[in-house]
């Protein structure tokens, strides 16, 4: 079996990814003509991938333009979508352009820490429970080592979780700009390494991670308490309008809330939502997230009101949006201008991000919950998708 | 506020492309001179995207070669992996090693199933129960509604879900190469209008979906019932191999999986393993799937044992993995490419890309464990990502 | 230290009673001048305790009159509930009496299953599924072994639930009037004997229950699946009625349900219901249930609607409802005396009694709610209850 | 429709209580000649019970003697369980005797905490978020609101979860030898109308109590937070004891644990424990327990290892033990005779009984776990019990 080329002087040049899909055809038979076609240069691409050997394009639509009337996103956007699942982007527009009329998008960033949950086993639960206040009593020695690890990160607070004889300790950090899984990593390293340097007990395991973070997975835990940024997106949309532009009432509107609450708690769904997961992936791929923490990021809290008037309140609440405006993808070719679409790149601008985020999704909620009040969802797949 | 410029005549052409990226160019004063390099034909994507205007580049890499010994993935592979994250395909191709010289992964779909939910509301729960022993009896009619719907999809059978007064049927369909979100819309509707018109009894309310399918977010419901393709991949790794190469015996292994498995379930997350995530969404975006599904897809199961001899079994189940060779975006220029350099273009391949996507996902997990134990988790990032 | 007193002869007499209290009287200096005072002759023990040393004494008072309209239980039923708990009974007449000018409570039996889940482990995942098809191929094989060990428990399907290599088969049974775990244990284990007879493959291991039951915890398996009864209790409450017996409007009660409803989902709950545990163990404990039963049946759902003429539909599903009227504790002294206050002696009474007890827990949820709306709740426990 | 007799003077009496059982006999045709035959004064149970007719007898039986080396239990104890099931007590002495043999369960209070979790409505997600900053920074003008209500309650801390425009405040107290629902509901009630007569800014909507508690249901934040106390049981079992008493060596038992930890994950199981429910249930009914908590303390964590010398360590965490010495039901007569018997009445001895059934319920499901293993279970319940 053949191995993939690679180079060790330079392997993020031209000629290495034309090497590599040169060799993938011989090996495979299967012609690459498209996947070399970029702008991009592989210069920039170390530290991102290995083995590169093209791109993949994903075709990008844009929706809106999208009012948002956040703390940190102000005004009208015009929001990237990378998907290939027609009906998407018209979709979300459709949402955004009855949320326009109903004055705009209400966000705001309620929370915010990155994770690293270490695991330390011992001789039985009473020393694991003695490390505990241990460790409570020395945050300030444990803090000063994560911290002295990053210019960026900062360790909030550590949260202890126990069973067994074991203790897990939740590092909350904040990140600047960053998503911060890696700063973290290496911080809790760090602060753990102080720990077992300077306690007095014998710690009989220790191991970085053991899925407590819960890193690229949902965890009921993580709803809770928050990984990346907790965001709220809401607005009141008049009675009037919902029967205008939308066609559905919002007693019809509440009265499918209510039944997609029941069908959630009988499925055991991580959100009662209807399909965050659209739009925030859509946006992910367009702006250089790392798209597998759509797993994390797309669970979340849908909550409604019929208001004293008649009016519709709805909101979406993200409980784990994991989003950055530096390192990962951002600043590539094509990601780099998308977030730059929305006046996202520069310093402090993550929050400005998650909160249009946050408005997208819940634009996309709104129309998809409406097009299945008003009948209107196979057809319109219909007419504008493929019939897959 | 301007609105985003459409073509009625014809939108997806190279001149309304351009067109649309300068208006978003003039209204937001961000410069796109990277999204509009692309090479798909812009009339290829109608059914794909609304208001295209240009790609996202996303840098695809190749790991392995991994060998499956799957029912319908045989031999050597070379998996495209679009990704912005560094050291993903690093870790996948090093635990493609590993497994290739154990033997291989051992792949097999063990359940497929893509269903709809729509939702009854009766008077009473007395009247919902009738409803629901009058559908069983009326199976044979109901199906031969929906099937006539679709060429591909086939009504499998109907599950029933009750609470109070109301009742959801689960319509669970084979489709063929596609991941049929769509077509079961279409055919449970269809369905649902013929039990609408043959129901004897009275039905208050009906929705064709209200959260209990569960789309686009995980649920428990579909991790037990399956949601797309079930799909097993299992090795067992040689002592000796797991000594030599990851530097980790079985039994540290094992034991790390127990502290993971602890850890998983006090968070209560939807997996027990470590990142099913990172290889999903990767072959997703390169092999043209819909990656929102990421948020189903990415749940799921991790079950190992030492075997009587010493050597460590280890397993990977995704129970709800929702996988396409026909359809969605699995046509279009650089994703076709990708599935085509598995094999998986033409008729008959769906089986074979989830079996691929599995051994790909039990790799990646091998890798990351196996580098938890050997500690070399941190250092790694460091040397081959970028300090986030 | 010394061994509890047995007799091999025969150990279900008031001197062996007499004789146990007297030596925990010596072992540990506690008198124990009550519990020795019972009328239960000891020898109807025999069955349903080892080591029988005395009886609880457990306050019993009388909930009621409710009124019940179900199928199996019909009219005016006064409620024996057994609990130390101050304010329970009279919030649950409470809520009786409401239901009750309302016209009563709606009850329906909606499923019956109780269920044994062995487990089969094979070599690999494609062996597993093999079995697993062929099982459903030797379903009747199966079934008639099963049936054969008990005159009233039949087998009624059986589901299955894979993941890696190993295979849980759920048996699902009817059981006439008797809860029936052991029934089905033993069932199942004759079904498997069976299978192991007669199964060509071959099984690698064999377990007669792993957890996938679940007995005597709840799971969300159960809560969707059904384990002992599903039942419905329903009730409209007229507007009126609402405002002047409960001094709380539907509307606010219907507000106090959505916030409830997000507190469980936040919470990740087993229950969006008050306080279905309270109801169910007072009558469990007065009529001779297995008690411990009560980690199952005591989740389940709320479901509430404001209907269009403002009066406030109510209901409570309960999904595992776990219950008898034959075996266990049902013959015992009193807690047949309680069983026959409700006219749930004799043969085909079981679905009857499930209906009672979910119609007094929605009585008791009603109560509970309209009590919290109506800010009565504190004072009305420091009226009534001791301060705890 | 009759109503059930009270007496407005004095409603404790054994005429009264007479009086009611002859009202059910004449309404129901029900004799009740064994609920009548009690010696617990009726007088004594004001604020226990309303409508008192009689008691439940409910056998007891004694199990043990068991071995505690507990932080607050230490020593040889035997456990009253009372029960209906057969087997049951035999069950939970077998396995203490094994734990005895052992060396006897160490057992370790490694949190206690209660609480009420009220709900605050605001106009929106961002006054949501103003408000619980300024809790945090008036905890102490709540706290001693709180605290002034009661003499053993005290306001440890407040932690908040937010969705939407709501935020839930879970107020966490220690009670002393109480269980305290009681107690904090009105000590949570006084720091609630302290927040709303001094915070600022408006509140939509206050109320006491929304589901996030949670109370009398299992939520996964009380399994990750602690209700009650959070208790762990261990044992670590030599080798050669389990082969010679268990006839099931480590290795069996170990595996065995694996299956039952898939299946508990795969069920969407409260716990991966066997039965934790049975030995609560049975024990607080015995010792005057709030019984309806089983549904929350019922649930917990298994973990088992086998030790590099081929030992079986073996753990019970159970996260939400609701128990008290004191209030409640604690101090009836039968009930606190079986607390005597405990060393548990008087002052301080909570702890003491919070780990004395935490290595019941270890004792309980080593001995099922086992019976599992060795292929008794089913005959031994043939021998003891009856075939329910």
């Amino acid at each position: 079996m053949a191995k993939i080329p690679r180079s060790n002087e330079n392997d993020y040049t031209q000629e290495m990814s034309q090497t590599r899909r040169e060799f993938i055809e011989t090996e495979t038979g299967a012609p690459l003509s498209h996947l070399g076609h970029y702008s991009i240069p592989p210069a920039t691409l170390s530290g991102n991938i290995e083995n590169f050997a093209g791109v993949a394009q994903v075709p990008v639509g844009f929706a809106g333009p999208m009012v948002v009337n956040g703390e940190h996103a102000k005004g009208e956007f015009y929001v990237p979508m990378a998907t290939t699942e027609g009906t998407l982007v018209a979709s979300y527009s459709r949402g955004m352009r009855l949320t326009r009329e109903a004055g705009g998008v209400t966000t705001t960033v309620i929370d915010d820490a990155m994770q690293r949950a270490p695991m330390f086993a011992f001789a039985d639960a009473r020393e694991a429970l003695a490390f505990g206040k241990w460790v409570t009593q020395h945050f300030d020695g444990i803090k000063a080592a994560s911290d002295a690890t990053t210019s960026v990160g900062r360790l909030r607070d550590i949260e202890q979780y126990a069973a067994s004889k074991l203790r897990w300790l939740r590092f909350n950090y904040t990140c600047g700009d960053a998503a911060g899984q890696n700063m973290v990593s290496k911080a809790t390293k760090a602060g753990c390494e102080w720990i077992l340097a300077n306690y007095p007990g014998k710690v009989e395991h220790f191991v970085l991670a053991a899925n407590l973070d819960t890193d690229k997975k949902h965890s009921h835990l993580n709803s809770l308490h928050t990984r990346g940024k907790r965001v709220v997106a809401e607005v009141t949309l008049p009675k009037k309008l919902m029967t205008e532009i939308m066609h559905c009432p919002p007693e019809a509107l509440f009265k499918q809330r209510q039944y997609s609450n029941m069908g959630a708690l009988m499925a055991g769904s991580v959100s009662n939502g209807a399909h965050f997961a659209n739009g925030i992936t859509a946006m992910f791929i367009a702006c250089g997230q790392d798209v597998a923490n759509v797993a994390e990021s797309s669970a979340g809290f849908t909550y409604a009101e019929i208001t004293p008037n008649g009016d519709y309140y709805f909101s979406v609440t993200i409980p784990s949006l994991i989003v950055a405006t530096y390192g990962g993808g951002t600043g590539l070719a094509t990601q780099n201008e998308c977030l730059n679409v929305l006046g996202c790149t520069g310093q402090g601008k993550v929050n400005k991000f998650a909160e249009i985020v946050a408005a997208t999704v819940l634009c996309g909620d709104l129309s998809l919950a409406s097009a299945v009040v008003a009948d209107e969802w196979v057809s319109s797949h219909e007419r504008l998708g493929r019939n897959r």
